[in-house]
């Protein structure tokens, strides 16, 4: 069985990771960085301004000013933080960034300038894995926060960005099932028929490392009774481990759905840059953040 | 607490309600029938061939043959079958509409028939109520399966649609969120400029019998703790009865999400003609059939 817990022992023996925090200077950060550190997941390289850093570690996260695993690197503003963050990763001296307490629009500015930047002429995607109840594998979401609409093309890069994440969690050959509202091909629904396009260019080879198996509503893609009962054969309906959601809006509802309805587990990376980078938000649990790190560590390729 | 059983209970409570099964001579539909003559739900007009309902009857529902709530019309084939169920209703012997073994279009082009279908010249729109673990109040989700991408004109009536069901079930001010990905308006985002719309056309007066708060994202709009993190002020946000899903991919993922996902319990009817219209699929539980056809009484008029 396939759990985020496994993923965070298995991103632990992955050794001499470093993470990039800009903007560090902030308490749910830095207990996320404590977390990350007591479980011997990475070392973590801090920008931020220096002093402000130290007060906060001095009043609140001594054991962090005590421990190898952490250095500072003193910035002036949150561009500055940023850009600094993105260059330890271009000279190889960080291995993942982090978002600390800046806007997401600062740090990705940064990821994507021409000249230090993690451009890599791919599209960045947003990859969810999460752990539901009565699931024995992980079920990831894709994209459900980069990506507004995206077209046939950028839906091609957004499987491969998941799948490339699928592989590093172990998931050698991860069916993928882009999701429609039918299972049958309508003109009228423009979901499906890029979903039976996506299916085809897989057969073509156009896209590799999987198996695409679509349109299919959710009940389709995850109950093989589901499934069955459609009538749909084979063994990818109903077994899918890569959600392609149409939109961001279906990707935000679904992201959510699973979080205040199913209460399941997640933690999530943004794929298709040099360097996995990992946008938690304020209203982020510590241990989805964990759950985060964990999966950005085991995607990058020092 | 508003549950399904309890608008079970309150659907048994209208006296004389009669429902009207087109194509009726199918096991999955006769077991609901049967459920829902027990429950003492409402007296049925079954139509189909004559000889194969008796004969199903006799083989495995005996006591359908034997009582005054189930009456029989011979009906030759699916779309006579079709036709005159919904001449039952348009005449007043029947408050109800249930697709029984006929394709979804065959039953819908009966009640969109010029002369004698259930027109109203409102939009027909599908509206799902949900019991979710957790949640004290039903959750009512809409458009999953009718409107595809539902421009802003459209989205009006599927919300008042929508109302009237709440207020069927006794939700006297349902508050309605119409979703997007984001709670902020993003001209890049129609179901964040639409939500917006939404909402100021509720305080002109263009929206009535409800509070629309948009644009929200699912858990801000279901989870007061989370509207509060981000800084959404008011009793609405946090709080929604209804959830307006911005298109049909949106709906058919979140519907799916809460019932393989969340195992929620579900009851759904299409809104916005002439009488309410049951469309269970093979697919759903008997339960769920009968939580459709208590939806669907509440919201008749007889």
């Amino acid at each position: 069985m396939n759990t985020l817990d496994g993923l965070l022992e298995k991103a632990a023996k992955k050794k001499d990771s470093v993470i990039a925090v800009a903007c560090a200077a902030e308490t749910e950060v830095l207990k996320s960085v404590q977390l990350a550190v007591r479980q011997n997941l990475a070392s973590f390289i801090l920008f931020d301004d220096e002093k402000e850093l130290q007060t906060i570690m001095a009043a609140d996260f001594p054991e962090l000013l005590n421990t190898l695993k952490v250095s500072i690197c003193h910035t002036e503003n949150k561009a500055v933080s940023a850009s600094a963050a993105v260059k330890a990763i271009s000279s190889g001296k960080a291995h993942v960034l982090m978002k600390g307490n800046l806007p997401t629009s600062v740090i990705l500015k940064a990821v994507l300038n021409r000249e230090y930047g993690l451009r890599t002429g791919r599209v960045l995607s947003h990859v969810a894995a999460f752990e539901v109840a009565g699931y024995e594998r992980l079920i990831f979401v894709t994209d459900a926060a980069m990506n507004i609409a995206p077209d046939l093309t950028t839906k091609v890069q957004i499987i491969q960005n998941s799948v490339s994440v699928a592989h590093a969690c172990g998931v050698e050959k991860p069916i993928v099932a882009p999701l429609a509202a039918v299972e049958t091909i309508n003109p009228a629904m423009i979901p499906s028929t890029d979903a039976a396009l996506l299916t085809m260019m897989n057969k073509r080879g156009q896209i590799t490392g999987c198996i695409v198996e679509g349109p299919l509503a959710l009940d389709n893609a995850v109950s093989p009774e589901a499934a069955k009962q459609k009538g749909l054969t084979g063994d990818a309906a109903g077994n899918a481990d890569i959600l392609l959601v149409p939109n961001i809006e279906a990707g935000n509802i679904l992201y959510k759905s699973l979080m205040y309805f199913a209460h399941a587990k997640v933690g999530a990376v943004i794929q298709g840059a040099k360097a996995p980078v990992v946008l938690t938000s304020r209203a982020d649990s510590a241990e989805s953040k964990l759950y985060s790190l964990a999966l950005a560590l085991l995607t990058s390729d020092q």
